[in-house]
């Protein structure tokens, strides 16, 4: 045998931009995305789970803000093809729908959640692999696919465990927006960069305000830094449409329709999207969803080039701190809308498509925020080793525990220190310590420690509390069942 | 705006050797992944989720017959870096492990489930991307933490449906087969050769049985086709002391280990990997682990080159049918083992571990095979619409029967067609269509269909059954829940 070389050691480490999740980061967000699958599967959408890995070819451009096609997105040419990770759901859904279209029902409803890839740089809570979960109808032609999907975000919202009154989801419609351009006289292939300018400016509302916006459809904007970005050229008269537009929204959803309706006098595509969103209240009005959930808004307008119709997103409005201690709202956890050429692609068919896309991180953040789930999860029942020759006892004391339905384990380290066994039954958040030396084996009993209640006497207790509330309790061998389990339903009140 | 050039469409395709999942496949693996994780945290393990890409470096060489790092992984260049999709769930945890040493607990038990990916090149049934379901124990010396794990393997089995009897759990140990290498003459670095031929000889016992194995320890074999593979070349007393050591296997676990001492004798190898398996036996034996669940088998080696004392699989021993016909036991759906290199990569410290990875492809097959699953599950209740202007009554019924917590959906295609609606709830295996036609409204009453009976009775039944066995109702609409639920309970009897 050849002698090896001796090579450097590996580096241990996630590449750049990515990351590794423990413990309760994994079940929390698991539970969180079962019950949000629980919903979407209630309202009649079945489970798809696409290939992670795409030809290029299909993928194809959608990335926003991207030209190239391998821009954005990881790639890598495996024999002729070129091959890259997904960089969201939507586009191989897409693909799936083109490729089994003669299997599939029509509509297809379908949700799916898993991770998704993209190839940016990254920063501070910007990861280049991240959990989507979303749910479209592709083949439903009638707004009502999107009342729907409205009224489920909101009850997935409410299932997740927000609060009605702690969120709202906004709908709004691209034709609506298309309509107003064209009253301002900004429809034409011409004038396609203008409206590129108005459709950003728009959706900058939010951080620079109407006076903002304002500048960037007219002649442009200085920012503080003193950088300027070029306008849209709007004279006084076509800015104050787009500025009525976005301020159309009135008390109640009958209301700004009829603002609406008035701002799009005249544009056949306007007064038609003014009509989708007269039905879309509609019909979420007969299913109970009121305004304290869902709202008709003139302001949304997701950046998203692709959109053709409604569009709609979910807003967390609870208050929170940002970094500077100053308050301000959650904000979107969630969005999406119609898009009907992404099938097109692939068979030259028009097929229309709506759905929803659910930031999995952004909506566990906030379920922390509001108190919905622990940054730790409860460990196992620790059975200490006092004896290593004794495994056999030990072993046989957690199958006990453990046929009694009690999540516990032996400490399987080296036994020797005994204080590394507690050490590491703090770092497991365990509730509970068992133990068993030689004089307590011989005695017929076991020590039991109350991790929990230990450590709140250790920090807070006074000499007096310590010996009237004793952490540990010495029980006969066969009572271990019933004490564990006694002090853990003590813990859980 | 510069005119598009004409592109040629994209192909709606998965990429070679990928493949979607759709509805049923989803679930219900992400239900048997469920329990898996259940029984894994039960026992004390906690959830790990690593980035699905690594860096080529940490992956390392482990890839079985590989030589190459890229060799057998989907990789590309990043920068200065190598990245690769992972292709197993150990070699990122010994990645993990050796990077958060310092934060993690020792021992540190894990559990991890997901998708991993290998460029191989794909055939019938082989995919390029599939499930793995993992436990491990790192930094436990003691084979009490392998003893757990076969433990754990076999509640595992037991809570997927598996059930006892129709599984068995089988452990041995490397270290007798090395002392048996030794006893044979086979130990020292020149003999590398042949113990790899040795190695490969016995894994492949059941399909050659003994006399074939007999061959490949001697001179070689020649197969059917004529093809010859050459032997290790032992002599007749070695290749019997090989060939003893598969034929170790007892009635009991205890006349297993004593045999295994004979063959052993002398070795201190082979005495220690004895009396590991002693002490195994042992810790079962006090957890109730007896024979009909997990037995000592030498004929257990498992492929891979890094395991380094107890290894383990589980075996499904009902007969199922092979392609021609021919009874034969399912097989082997996990396996597993210690390994004590694997964080030394890293580290330069040799860290213990030990642990199993469950095939989820196959057990999922085997629960198809035991009628634990349907391959179809039951569709949502379809709302038909007969009167495209009366969308909001029909949402609003589909908004009852939600509320009522059944699953159900408005039909949202084209319902011109009312041919078309029923084959829409019969491709989407639908219990219950709902239909309210203009003269029902009128009436204030509804027609409910039981679509499962309809389909029974359109099968089998005569035209008198037909007749007494209306699988149509009509109901008061203010009885369509009930009415529907009464179906639904029907139905799941």
């Amino acid at each position: 045998m050849a002698k090896m070389k001796k090579q450097p050691r590996p580096k241990a480490q996630t590449p750049k931009g990515f990351r590794d999740y423990f413990g309760a980061q994994v079940t929390q967000r698991a539970h969180m995305l079962r019950q949000i699958a629980e919903v979407y599967h209630h309202y009649g959408f079945d489970a798809l789970e696409s290939s992670a890995v795409e030809t290029v070819e299909a993928l194809g451009k959608f990335l926003p803000d991207v030209d190239r096609p391998n821009e954005g997105v990881f790639a890598w040419q495996e024999d002729e093809d070129w091959l890259a990770l997904r960089y969201d759901l939507t586009a191989p859904l897409a693909r799936v729908y083109a490729q089994f279209r003669n299997d599939l029902p029509t509509p297809y409803r379908r949700y799916a959640m898993g991770p998704v890839w993209r190839n940016e740089k990254p920063g501070p809570g910007r990861f280049r692999q991240f959990y989507q979960c979303d749910a479209d109808t592709v083949g439903a032609p009638s707004v009502a696919a999107d009342a729907e999907i409205c009224a489920m975000l909101s009850d997935v919202l409410e299932r997740v465990g927000i609060d009605r009154g702690d969120y709202i989801v906004r709908v709004n419609n691209r034709k609506v927006l298309n309509g107003v351009m064209e009253v301002a006289g900004l429809s034409g292939d011409d004038k396609d960069a203008e409206r590129g300018i108005v459709l950003r400016a728009i959706d900058k509302l939010d951080r620079l305000g109407f006076e903002g916006v304002r500048a960037l459809l007219q002649a442009g904007r200085e920012d503080e830094s003193g950088d300027f970005t070029k306008g849209a050229g709007l004279g006084d008269e076509q800015a104050q449409i787009v500025l009525g537009f976005m301020q159309a929204k009135r008390e109640t959803g009958a209301a700004t329709t009829a603002r609406l309706l008035e701002l799009v006098k005249g544009s056949a595509v306007g007064e038609a999207g003014v009509s989708e969103l007269e039905t879309i209240a509609t019909l979420l009005d007969v299913q109970g969803y009121n305004a304290d959930r869902i709202e008709i808004d003139p302001s949304v307008v997701r950046g998203l080039g692709y959109y053709t119709g409604p569009v709609y997103e979910a807003e967390l409005t609870f208050e929170i701190k940002d970094e500077k201690g100053r308050p301000r709202q959650f904000g979107s956890v969630s969005g999406g809308g119609r898009y009907d050429d992404l099938v097109k692609r692939f068979t030259g068919q028009e097929v229309p498509a709506t759905g929803v896309s659910i930031g999995v991180d952004r909506l566990l953040a906030a379920l922390h925020m509001k108190g919905r789930m622990q940054a730790q999860e409860v460990g196992p029942v620790i059975v200490t080793v006092m004896d290593r020759d004794r495994m056999a006892d030990y072993q046989a004391m957690v199958a006990e525990l453990r046929n009694a339905g009690i999540r516990s384990e032996v400490y399987l380290g080296n036994p020797k220190n005994f204080g590394n066994q507690l050490k590491y039954a703090d770092k497991r958040s365990s509730p509970v310590a068992v133990i068993e030396g030689g004089d307590e084996k011989a005695a017929g009993i076991i020590q039991i420690k109350d991790l929990v209640l230990g450590a709140q006497i250790a920090e807070n207790a006074t000499l007096e509390e310590w010996k009237e509330r004793p952490s540990q309790f010495e029980v006969p061998r066969d009572q271990m069942v019933a004490k564990v389990r006694e002090i853990l339903q003590g813990q859980s009140k």
